[in-house]
């Protein structure tokens, strides 16, 4: 049985089939979670999804990465024999193509990922438009949750060990360093994990990964920790002070706390996640600050997806979408951030995190 | 100036220009290094290269890249506006074209990296000849072999970091966590780091991940550590022990030191890429051993590129190739290998690694 989140999209594009690299997509229409943190393979392509009407979505990647299956089409990976991964793709993609029943008609490709040189074995190929695209994910089912909430066990892990390592003197790369190895212990496994570290003044730098910079006295630690695990996504943030911060940035933190409740309070079904937005940097700017970027954004299959809750959106919030909101001020070499996952339920929000907010480095399970 | 590289490769395609995507080309011919570790983006598309005939070469990315400039065409990266970063880079790769002069007739697209939703905008576009393509980067410049030398230093860090935390009751990710905190702090930021980390009878699987193992006395180490530095890869691996290993694995470690003694001697001008790998493999295989992997491969660009030192291969070794050389034995619960990195010379080669290969886990400095 197709996915009903794809029905719905291809009998908006009156289309038949969708072919995608997106790994995000890939990992939603046929649960194969590929490799992202290294970059291209000279071995292979990226894995590819062909999910059409009638049948399972069918999987095409190398042989390094899955079994050839039902529905899941191999070629050739690590190889001492000479090197052709784009005719390996294009070959096992015309298996897919033909056991998913797709190219007889109309068939989308996503043009943001899929390599060009694959086009030629697409019959019939359209360009997916790509706002009904972006939708598609948007409303996770009960298992897609339960694995973003997997995902946020890294994240608190990531957290309670920065918090530990916190101390004047240390680095942001030792910082950084305790959360890498917090997390991959915690999953068992080598985790790809994006994270903005940022400490003292770099905190108005709103984001940005760690340098060669020594914590002092005083200084806040401004932490958002975005592990990967089985292809899903988390998401955390949270800003912390060594000792007593200044008065500005207690204030500051107080107020982006505040902000983010009111943001929660507004998550529910029907609600527009441009009010969302509205409601929430309104709150930061009537007490004269302000955050240059997004209130907060949908979560899992990519980290920052649709719902976005941006100022001009019209999306309207559903039960099962998964939102990240995390209003922050910067100002005056002083930069807070809080943030938390909560899935839309019939009437109102589900807080999925579980990491502490406190600005106080040992603030140990306080959370939202 | 148009690359020597280049200009050569567009003679033999009887074309203009070239499109790539790919980010160790990109890398090459732009000096552009494109962040790998975390997937795609939602905010943007791979960077970009145009390169042709009587221009620089052009690059294609989003604003958080890189600022716009006489050879940079950037589009809107983060933002809180509606997203459509496919129509961003559309526009920008138009201004490349324009810039670079290319278009007017044939225009070379890298099929397995270009995305497909850019290819309406490439006028003339045939596919690039990959076998031509992959060639491309094999000679190394001077400025090359120097950024090559600078990510091998990364991978020194990591190996004595991975065998001063070798002890018994260690886990495999402890060891993990060590190459990784010492290649950032050598570096001085977040870096993106490959590895291979087995240990005991592991390590005749011969690569892959670490998991949560712990090592015991006589077990085996295998590291094979290749980290990314300024968009340049480095390669190394080695082999030691926790005390006293079984006699097999004094055996075999001494038969690949041999081998891969055997190999470096026979990096020259000159010689052909197979009857490299034939002495090498064949020097393990009459020992009764055998690796099933190849004997060496290409650096610099990618962790894998030509010159592949594979049995087939009729490439002929030219002064700047840079290769890795790898030979292995894997048997009965015990894996070895070791590995280092040499750029071939007028005359011989030179060896550019400097971590230690010994087989006692304290080996020092002691390298090739």
């Amino acid at each position: 049985m197709a996915d009903p989140r794809l029905l719905a999209y291809l009998d908006a594009c009156d289309a038949d089939a969708l072919v995608t690299a997106d790994p995000g997509l890939v990992r939603m229409l046929t649960g194969h979670a590929t490799e992202v943190g290294f970059g291209p393979s000279p071995f292979q392509l990226p894995a590819l999804a062909v999910a059409a009407r009638a049948a399972p979505a069918q999987l095409v990647c190398s042989a390094d990465e899955a079994a050839e299956g039902e529905s899941t089409h191999v070629y050739e990976g690590f190889t001492t024999a000479p090197l052709d991964p784009l005719a390996g793709a294009a070959a096992a993609l015309g298996a897919a193509m033909t056991a998913a029943g797709a190219g007889a008609t109309r068939t989308l490709v996503d043009g943001a990922s899929l390599p060009a040189g694959l086009m030629p074995g697409i019959a019939g190929a359209v360009a997916a438009p790509l706002a009904g695209l972006a939708m598609l994910p948007a409303r996770k089912t009960p298992a897609e949750v339960e694995a973003i909430e997997a995902a946020l066990r890294l994240c608190e892990a990531g957290h309670a060990a920065a918090r530990a390592a916190t101390r004047a003197g240390a680095g942001e790369l030792d910082l950084w360093a305790a959360i890498s190895a917090a997390i991959d212990a915690a999953a068992g496994a080598r985790t790809t994990v994006i994270a903005d570290l940022l400490s003292g003044p770099r905190t108005e730098d709103i984001g940005g990964p760690p340098v060669p910079r020594a914590l002092g006295q005083g200084d806040l630690v401004l932490a958002d920790i975005v592990p990967r695990l089985d292809g899903i996504w988390g998401d955390s943030c949270a800003t912390w002070a060594i000792g007593d911060p200044p008065p500005a940035a207690v204030e500051m933190h107080a107020l982006a706390r505040g902000a983010l409740a009111t943001g929660l309070g507004a998550l529910r079904p029907g609600a527009v996640a441009g009010d969302v937005d509205r409601a929430v940097r309104g709150e930061v700017e009537a007490a004269g600050h302000s955050y240059p970027h997004h209130t907060g954004h949908g979560l899992g299959f990519a980290w920052h997806e649709e719902p976005r809750i941006v100022p001009e959106s019209a999306t309207v919030l559903e039960p099962g979408m998964v939102v990240a909101l995390e209003p922050g001020a910067y100002r005056g070499g002083i930069g807070v951030r809080v943030e938390v996952v909560a899935v839309v339920t019939a009437d109102g929000c589900r807080v999925l995190s579980q990491h502490p907010l406190g600005l106080a480095a040992d603030a140990g399970t306080e959370a939202v």
